[in-house]
């Protein structure tokens, strides 16, 4: 069976480069058109701030990607940035408002028909301990699953090394899988993330095993699978082992304002798509 | 007379990379220690997202500046991640939001008794025309300026090359001030982005004379003054011959992980203190 | 009061390149002809591996180094290689062997009048989970601290992510030695560590505080300092402000093949000495 | 008749790096699922130090090894590091435990059913004559010859400038192998060293002819065969024309920390499996 390909929009959207920018309409017609099977959609303007969507505009994009033959294959908020939205944030203020957005970005992940929201554990501020930021990260994740299982959405916990302090490792994914201990609240990993520790990512396939849920395809420095040195073809068969029914999701291109999007998802896609095609 | 130092508060925070951040009580008092006049805080999390700070809040950050000796020279918004906060956005709930969001931002400035705010006019996205995308920002800036004045709060327009497409240029900002026409709107530049277009930082010295309200200092690379080709001397030379009164403000390091936010800042203002001193 | 400062042996030693490769008569007539205050002896052979040396022979080196006028700083075993040593390992036999390894160099740090011997906490082998590679080497530690506080000993608990994936950053090494919760069992941190986490030194400080009872000093790459970017200035400064009482050691050079040791050895002293003279 | 194909296990072990590490029963499922037809299993925590490893545990590997249908073509023992196990130190202590560690490794690799040591002939420490230093190998060599004989294993002398200063050249070996002058004392060269060196590998091959018994492969850096500009077409040939009986050694990938082992274990099987299986 062929695995199903997905790209994440950041590259199209403004974040965290605020050009090139383009419509939600035009990124879901632009992929769509390469050929991927899945679109991930991050909740960031111009795109998909929950806030800025009412209904009826839900109801037009659902609408879209249907008739685009292309589905939702998962959401993420945008960490960093004004409102922050760090789950373990010194300030109560702004823990609270991280849930809320959470809460907000699962219902919009449902509206538009998608089946996993990612979760980005935070970061640790000079002067939290860690144990205190995990704490407060372990009982917002607990809220959100809440949440999220009312909407029949599964989150995936990420380590994100290359940002972060705080969900680091793969060990580290687990750990705060195992604590919050909810059926809904599964694994993923970030090729990108697990280069930067210069670890090997299919030690995380075979420690994620069942429990993962999501994959991240990227060379180091968020290049297209194919341009950098990364053994794709490994993971690929690590992933065929375990039984993977998941996305493999591109989020690539995005760190720079030099991209072309379409050039880096075209690249992208036909490199991996011989790939996932192989009996 | 000596030109007064300031310090944006970006590398100190969370915004755009998320680590190292420190708690704005703790960039106060290193910034203060290592001599600035002036900190421009940026109105994000963990820092001084609007929202998040009540009443007492600022109250505290307010005696904590005066206990610290040193003066919030400037403020602004955080524009891109989540809510976007483009002004020339072609979501009008976004729009909206974003002139909300200024409203915040000038009233938190006053708060903590700072003069200025700076404007960034937004950035188009793909399939707006350029005439449109001005518009909406001229628009959102009338409305911006109203609040401002009530507040006692000087507008300043920035042209942002490196990051946007719709004010690039020294003429460009005139150009937003003049069609807006309001006491409290002025002008400034950041000589990361001048060297962004390989433009002459002195020209938009002597071309927004009187209107020059504010000044970013930064080598190409966000690099501290004094670390790169940049012309300080010269620069410090034309202030003095149009008779600039505003603060010299570092907004530097912030575009990378790696950086060490005491060390950066001590450089540039080891570099610039003696330039800014003489007689 | 000037700080003190001593320099590692792996340089002058077979760890981990060969060559070269000095005796350790050699080694300490050298380090004392350049002026370090203090020496800090890897425990592998050529050197000082303690199976390689009697009773006799320890006695020789304390008179040497007295003679010499210099004292041990400290002492750290030589983790990986044929051995391993690794306190983590999920091979029982290598676990025990490590235990007695470090029972073994803090007895002859003793010997040689050293206060110090580092933790290095293992390495998590693929397959075991963190939790329990994080449990065997605590078990490890709290057995090592009870000899280390029969022979008056302080262990100190190290970060080293550039080589291993269990005590990674600040948070580890502070729950590590909480846990421990012995006296004679502090802190460390090495600034090559620090920046391979793309981690600010100072930060290290102002967290262990009162706990840090050592450091090492080396630019990213393991380079001199003063040859990099590294903030020296400002970590002595914040050393300063902690009342830090232990040595600056240098951990630099040892990493290839072509350097030579003495030229490294005398560029660090020579950066480092008037900064850690100043009043 | 095709030639064999061994892989060493450095790569997958925590030698001289520490992570990544695996087990020695994932390294064998590993490599013999790739193809390889022998395994060289280095001496080392946590694979196969001797000391470690009881009975019973190497009847499991052996039962392991026959069960994959993969042999170990060849051990070697882990200089450096703390115990250094270097034959020509000036401790007569370590060159002792050198030669005893060299007695373990062989009864090991009888135990597990292979037929060659490789002999390391150690390095110079400054101050030790070479001829000193020699001496000193060859008495080594010719003790650990003996027991290796006692278990039928030939013991392979290898030039290893790249890491020491002692056997640095074809001839060096040549004239160890001589003065020691026993029958199941014979060669072997790697290319890496060949090429620090500056020379050319089918020399290599054509003046050890008969008595090469064991070659390893690797581009320049320890890139694997392939990679880089090595001539591996020629060396097959040449080794066809002496013909060569023994295994191809694949020693690679071990040097960095952010190998991939089986992206580099398989990129090696990829490039010589067609070459040695030409007629």
């Amino acid at each position: 069976m062929s695995m199903k390909l997905s790209l994440n929009t950041w590259m199209y959207s403004s974040f965290p480069v605020w050009v090139p920018a383009y419509t939600l309409d035009e990124t879901i017609k632009r992929i769509a058109g390469i050929g991927y099977d899945g679109i991930e959609i991050g909740a960031a303007a111009p795109h998909a701030y929950p806030a800025h969507l009412n209904k009826e505009r839900r109801k037009e994009i659902k609408k879209l990607l249907d008739d685009s033959g292309i589905a939702v294959s998962s959401m993420l908020p945008a960490p960093g940035g004004g409102p922050g939205f760090n789950v373990a944030s010194p300030l109560v203020e702004e823990r609270q408002e991280a849930v809320d957005q959470y809460k907000k970005v699962i219902e919009l992940c449902s509206d538009l028909g998608g089946p996993t929201v990612m979760y980005i554990a935070g970061w640790q501020i000079y002067g939290t301990p860690r144990i205190q930021a995990w704490n407060w990260s372990r009982e917002a994740l607990s809220k959100i699953a809440k949440t999220a299982a009312d909407f029949g959405v599964m989150l995936v916990v990420e380590p994100t090394p290359t940002d972060s302090n705080l969900v680091e490792s793969c060990d580290d994914a687990i750990e705060m899988m195992e604590q919050v201990g909810a059926k809904n609240v599964g694994l993923m990993f970030d090729t990108q993330h697990a280069y930067y520790r210069n670890e090997v990512p299919t030690d995380y396939v075979y420690r994620m095993d069942k429990d993962l849920r999501h994959v991240h395809l990227s060379e180091f420095g968020r290049l297209p699978p194919g341009a950098g040195r990364g053994d794709f073809v490994g993971l690929v068969a690590a992933l065929r082992k375990i039984e993977y029914k998941g996305y493999l999701t591109m989020e690539i291109g995005f760190n720079r304002r030099d991209v072309e999007p379409d050039l880096v998802a075209r690249q992208a896609y036909d490199y991996l798509k011989p790939l996932v095609s192989k009996k």
